[in-house]
């Protein structure tokens, strides 16, 4: 632990209401649930000095110069840095791209800021840069600025990496939360639940009759082709940390609309199935690194969906749902045998250290 | 140490020759001398697939939507995170405030990626929080973005913070070290030493007669203040990891000119200079967080000085050597007693994890 002694001068902080029965950082401060969103709302907003109005998106929408741009970050702490389907350079390329393709940016520059931990290999971080590198040219962005740190061993955990991003937003194209209306169409682009599955199973040493591997891709292009439908899709989300159930609340909580999800529509392949049934996992709250899921005016959603089929990264897109009038802010799944459950904001994260 | 085992299908990466002899990463390649740099330019440019010609700056210039725009990112790993002069959270801002400067550019906007260890106080993280939220506003930034990472007990030092920035890059600057040419006047801002000396006694617990504070601070309006004067600067840098000495060098490396520095008139105050005595350092080598050192054409810079000297983080600015046709790329100082020594490239840093 660092020493945290403060300076002589430093004011006394006191920790907000609905934090303080935990006053230490745990895993689930990290995990992209209600603990992650409290962690922003009661301590890093207010000291930052700025409020967003309706909730937190993946990336801002700045305006510099004339440009409408988006700009966006993350850090990845992936364990292991290798994993079937991919590497934290992967993920750290895609990761960003992705919350930049979520406000219907496609991804132009992208930094890379690595702190490196004391006594790992040269040829490790040799072998990250390169998967970095070859999922920058594969999503067509451009590395173009860098910084490096080194920690003691013992304070690091091998590589861990920030990407941040900028792109353009296209004209018209206005991707919020808060635009959607009861009516519109929920659709994911694919399979769930892999990526998250994938680095479990990898980190656990668990094999199943079928392997796993993760999702991790960059969603630029089929944002692309989703918004060449039409600019006016209501809002998209990629749903990594918390999984499909925590993009689904934010949306609910920031657009005041109800989501119902037919739980049978939801596409979860066999072995994921498998392997969460093992695991005691709920495949709606495990991270997906390759999807997203979108909110579709009605009268748009057949073409969306069919525009989605033809690009590679959305061709098992299936319509899940859709959002309601009725319980404003809540999600609920519509069970196969007719019933119907809440689906909760997840508290922490399943799975720590996924992404 | 992270699990490295690479995936079945992953390639064997083979170690530069420039890296061999050490085949795993030690302090010195986060120290901003010459093992960083070879790190950089072996490992992560042809992975990353561009060489930037010329050497590398502490922002890069990109074009997008027509704007001219910086953009820059810095990881922050200072140890302790609270010390005299400053914070973790004030190096945050300012650290990437600066980068951005160097290039002429008023930063505009900041990402804010926070790798918090488990069992960390949120006390510590809120005053962390608060702290980069003052230096944001006096600054004159705004933070629009940002991500939270927790990882186990062990593998962080409570707080890591990555800060990427983006800003305008004002119409007819043009600040790069290829831009110098025997003749320029080399001004410095002010103090030498500071911040790696405040750094390193509150680290060993070290007291001076006289309290010796980290000159953090960002450089914006400086740097605003100098281009009033005129746009036709050559070159800007701030004299971080390596100090004076390291940025010297890249810049007489990168642009082909030699370097001769006036060692009495490099303004270090006396308590960094008993300090270095005492410490066995170079007050030449030491990191500053609020100083710059610029290299003006000579027809300006009687009125550069001036304009710097009336700013509040200028008024210590003074003139300390010019650029030369002699030594290309090597930097002179010429002694008290009238002898000459050469300053090198720090190889890694005197002190690790300064920022």
């Amino acid at each position: 632990m660092s020493d945290t002694t403060a300076a002589p001068d430093m004011l006394s902080w006191t920790c907000p209401a609905p934090l303080r029965d935990r006053p230490r950082v745990v895993m689930g401060h990290g995990g992209g649930g209600v603990m992650s969103a409290e962690l922003v709302e009661q301590v890093f907003l207010p000291a930052f000095g700025q409020v967003a109005p309706g909730g937190l998106t993946d990336s801002a929408a700045v305006e510099l110069g004339g440009a409408r741009l988006a700009f966006s970050t993350d850090s990845f702490v992936v364990r292991p840095l290798f994993f079937p389907g991919g590497s934290i350079g992967d993920l750290a390329v895609n990761g960003t791209v992705n919350d930049l393709a979520m406000s219907g940016a496609r991804a132009a520059y992208l930094s890379c800021g690595m702190i490196l931990e004391e006594g790992v290999e040269l040829a490790t971080v040799g072998r990250v840069a390169e998967a970095l590198g070859a999922a920058a040219r594969t999503a067509g962005v451009r590395v173009v600025t860098g910084d490096t740190k080194v920690v003691e061993a013992g304070h690091g955990d091998g590589v861990y990496i920030n990407t941040s991003g900028i792109g353009l937003i296209p004209p018209g194209v206005d991707l919020r939360p808060q635009r959607v209306v009861p009516g519109d169409v929920v659709v994911v682009s694919g399979a769930i639940g892999l990526h998250g599955v994938a680095i479990l199973s990898e980190r656990e040493n668990l094999r199943f009759e079928v392997a796993i591997e993760s999702d991790c891709a960059a969603l630029g292009g089929l944002v692309e082709a989703m918004l060449a439908v039409t600019p006016d899709l209501h809002v998209l989300r990629d749903p990594t940390r918390g999984g499909l159930a925590a993009s689904l609340n934010e949306i609910a909580a920031a657009s005041g609309a109800g989501v119902v999800v037919q739980e049978r529509a939801v596409p979860v392949p066999p072995p994921v199935a498998s392997a969460c049934a093992v695991l005691g996992l709920d495949p709606m709250y495990v991270a997906n690194e390759g999807k997203l899921v979108a909110f579709v005016p009605r009268d748009q959603a057949d073409a969306v969906l069919a525009a989605m089929r033809a690009h590679p990264l959305g061709a098992g897109a299936a319509i899940i749902g859709e959002a309601v009038a009725d319980h404003p802010g809540m999600v609920v799944a519509r069970t196969g045998l007719g019933g119907t459950r809440v689906v909760d904001m997840p508290l922490g994260e399943q799975l720590p250290r996924i992404c």
